[in-house]
C-alpha cells in the first residue's frame, strides 16, 4: 500500500462527465489499496471566465483581488470531484490552500509556497478518506489568498508529496508521457521511462509543455518521484527521478524546439564593463524575460551582443534595445521574429564528448544554417530560421538514435 | 460621519454591468463622508448554476461539500466589486467568511452565526478601505466552510453591522421599501416609512420577500436599525426599528398573502394526550416544516386538526398523514392544495379591539369563506380560497383604511 498523490489538470477536468471520469480513476487506485491525496485544477475555461470578468471591471485589477476571484476555480473543482467520488461509495473530503496551511509568501498572482501544513489531508488519511486539494492556491502568514501562477497546481501536486513524504507524485496530462520529441513532428518519437530532474527541467523551460518548470525544480530538492501519465488510458508513462548511473549512459534523451522567441542584437557594442548590465537592466525594467544570450570576442573595441526573447516582447524590447544601443554609442539593434531554437537534452552530455560537432555536422548536412549557439552542462541550443525547425528535429532525433528500435549502438 | 453596512443582493449584482453601478453607489455614499461595510451576494444565477453543477455529478451531494462550492459565489462577487471600486479610485479590501471569522455552528447549508471577530475590517476602516465582505458564508472553529441557507447575506450584513455598532444596516433590493400591501395587488398600497421589527418578522415570514426573517429576528436582538431601499434610485426606504408608543398607534401596519401552502385536516382524532406529537412528530422527521395549527374542541371525545405545510411537501405530507391516521384510528384525512393565507399585521393589534372582528366583516361583504383562523399578537391569519386572495387582500388594504391619502381616523 503506497502514499499517491495525484493531480488533474484543468482539461482532465473541464466537464461534469470528466470530473466523473476522474472519480472512478481515483476510486479505481484507492481500491487497489492505496492512500490518496487528489490536487485538482480550475476546470478548463473557467480561470480564463474569470479574468474576464475581472477585465471587465478593472483596468488594470489588483493582484490581492485577482486572486480571491481566481481561487475560487479550483474551490469549485475540488467540490465537485469530492461529490463525484462520494457518489460512488467512497469517503472523500476537500480542503481549500487555506485550509490545507500551504502558506505562501505575499507575491498575488505568482506567490512561493513557504510550508505545507498538511495536518488536516494526514487526519482525513487517518479516517479512511481520499484527500482532494485545491491545486494552484495558497494563504499567507496573514490569511490573505494567494495563488501560484500559471501552472500552479503542478507545484501544489509536488510541494502535497514532499509534505507527506508520498512514494509518487502522478501528473495527469493530455499525453502519456514524456517523448524523446514533439511526436506531432517525429512520427518515430519514443516515449522515455524515465528521464532525470535536470533533463525534464531543460526540456521543461524548451517549450515541452508536459510539467511545469518550478515543479520540477522543488521535486527535485525534495527527491520527489514524478510519473506523468495520460488521463485517458491506463498505460506507465515517464518517470521523473533522480539521475542514476544507468541514465547517463544515454547521451540525448531528448530534442526540444521552441518558435515563440525573437531573436535581437545589438551590434558593434563598446567592449567595456557595465555595458551588458546596462542593456539588459533596461530590459529587465519592463518585465521582460531575457532567455539565451550569447557574446562574442571583441574586435577592434566592440562586439555584438545577441538575446532572445518572447515574441509577444519583441516590439517592446526592440525599442527599448534602440534607445540603449543610441545612448551606449553603438552602431545599431537589428531583430529577427522568425527564429526557431532547437535543443537537445540528455545528463550524459557530462561524460561524453563530441555531442555539439555532431549536432552541428547534422545540421549542415541539412544546409541549416546555425545564427545562434549556447550550451549548459546538459543542452545544446541553436537558434535558426523558423522554417527549418521540424526539419531540424526530425534530422536531430535521428541523428542521436532516438527512434523506437533503433540498436544502443545508434543511441547516443 | 456614520458607520454604515450595505447589502447588495444577487439581482444587485447580476452581471458586471450592474456590478459597476453598485459600486459608483458605495462611492457615493464613501464621498458624503461614511465608514461603509459593503456585503455582497453571489450574481443572480451563480447559486443554482453552481447547485446544477452539484446535482450533475451527485444524488444527493454531501452538505460539507456543497459549502465548499457554494461559498465560491459570493466569493467571486467580492472580488469584482472590490476592483470596480478601486478601478474609480477608491481603497478597497475584499473578505470572505473566513478572513472574517464570521464563526458558525457546524450545520452546514444552514449555519448559524455563533460571533463575528471583524478586526480585519476594522483595521480596513482605519485605514480608510471600504469593505467588501462576502455574505452568506461563514466558517467553523474548525475552520470549514460553512453556509447560512438561502436569503442567508442579509443576515451576515446585520450581524456585522451588529459586531461593529454600525448606525444602520441598509439592504438594497429591487423594491423601494415595506408597502401596505403588494403593490401588484393593491395599486394604493402605501410605502412604510417605519415598521417595528416584530410586524416585518410577521411580514417576512407571511411572504413579503423584502428581508430575512432570521436577518429581522438578529437585528432585533442587537437593536440593528435596517434601512430596507431600492438600489435602483435614491428615495428614502423603510426603516426596519424599535417599537415605539407612535408606532402602537397604527393598528394595522400591512396586509400579507401566501398562496404557497395546502391545508391539510385530520378529522375525527381521538382527543387524549400524545396524538399531535405523534401525527407532527411523523411530519417533522420527514423535514417537513408546518406553519398554521388550528385545533377546536371536540365534541364525542373526538376532534378535527388542521395544519398548513408549503405545496411542495403536500403530497409527501398527505401520505404521511393518512397512515399516521389509520394507527391513532381517526376517521381520515384530507387536504386541499387550492388555499391562501391572507394576514393582517400591527404591533396597535395588542391594545386596540375589534381587530379581527373588522377582518371578519370585511371578507363576510365579499361572501369570502374562512377555512381556518389563527392569530398571535400581532397577527390574525385567515385561511381562505386561493381563488380569494387578491380580493381579500384589496377588501382588507381598504377597511383597515392603510391607503395613501386615507385620514388617520379611517386608518386603522
Amino acid at each position: 500500500m503506497a502514499l499517491i498523490v495525484q493531480k488533474y489538470g484543468g482539461t482532465s477536468v473541464g466537464d461534469v462527465e470528466r470530473v466523473k471520469r476522474v472519480a472512478r480513476r481515483v476510486i479505481q487506485a484507492r481500491l487497489a489499496g492505496h492512500d490518496l491525496v487528489v490536487v485538482v485544477s480550475a476546470m478548463a475555461g473557467e480561470t480564463d471566465r474569470l479574468l474576464a470578468l475581472a477585465a471587465q471591471v478593472s483596468d488594470s485589477p489588483d493582484e490581492r483581488e485577482l486572486d480571491v476571484i481566481l481561487a475560487t476555480g479550483e474551490q469549485l473543482s475540488i467540490g465537485l470531484l469530492c461529490l463525484a467520488i462520494q457518489q460512488n461509495g467512497q469517503k472523500a473530503r476537500s480542503f481549500t490552500g487555506s485550509q490545507v496551511r500551504i502558506q505562501t509568501d505575499t507575491a498575488h498572482t505568482r506567490a512561493k509556497i513557504l510550508s505545507i501544513e498538511a495536518d488536516r489531508v494526514r487526519q482525513a488519511l487517518r479516517e479512511g478518506a481520499i484527500a482532494i486539494v485545491a491545486g494552484f492556491q495558497g494563504v499567507t502568514a496573514e490569511d490573505e489568498v494567494t495563488t501560484l501562477g500559471r501552472g500552479g497546481s503542478d507545484l501544489t501536486a509536488v510541494a502535497m508529496a514532499a509534505a507527506l513524504k508520498a512514494d509518487v507524485c502522478e501528473v495527469y496530462t493530455d499525453v502519456d508521457g514524456v517523448y524523446t520529441a514533439d511526436p506531432d513532428v517525429v512520427p518515430e518519437a519514443r516515449k522515455l521511462a524515465r528521464i532525470s530532474y535536470d533533463e525534464m527541467l531543460e526540456l521543461a523551460s524548451l517549450g515541452a509543455k508536459v510539467l511545469q518548470a518550478r515543479a520540477v525544480e522543488y521535486a527535485k530538492n525534495y527527491a520527489v518521484p514524478i510519473h506523468v501519465r495520460s488521463s485517458f488510458n491506463m498505460s506507465q508513462g515517464t518517470l521523473v527521478v533522480q539521475e542514476d548511473a544507468e541514465m547517463e549512459k544515454v547521451v540525448v534523451s531528448g530534442i526540444a524546439y521552441n518558435k515563440n522567441e525573437a531573436k535581437i542584437t545589438v551590434l558593434r557594442v563598446a567592449d567595456r564593463p557595465g555595458i551588458a548590465a546596462r542593456l539588459f537592466g533596461r530590459v529587465a525594467e519592463a518585465a521582460i524575460v531575457v532567455d539565451m544570450i550569447v557574446q562574442n570576442i571583441s574586435q577592434d573595441g566592440t562586439t555584438d551582443i545577441s538575446f532572445t526573447v518572447p515574441n509577444a516582447d519583441y516590439q517592446k524590447t526592440m525599442q527599448i534595445v534602440s534607445e540603449v544601443a543610441k545612448e551606449i554609442g553603438a552602431q545599431q539593434a537589428v531583430g529577427d521574429e522568425r527564429i526557431a531554437k532547437v535543443s537537445i537534452v540528455g545528463v550524459g552530455m557530462r561524460t561524453h564528448s563530441g555531442v555539439a560537432a555532431r549536432m552541428f555536422e547534422a545540421l549542415a548536412r541539412e544546409k541549416i544554417n546555425i545564427m545562434m549557439i549556447s550550451t549548459s552542462e546538459i543542452k545544446v541550443s541553436c537558434v535558426i530560421d523558423a522554417e527549418y525547425a521540424e526539419l531540424a528535429v526530425r534530422v536531430l532525433h535521428d541523428a542521436f538514435g532516438l527512434a523506437e528500435g533503433a540498436t544502443v549502438e545508434e543511441r547516443w
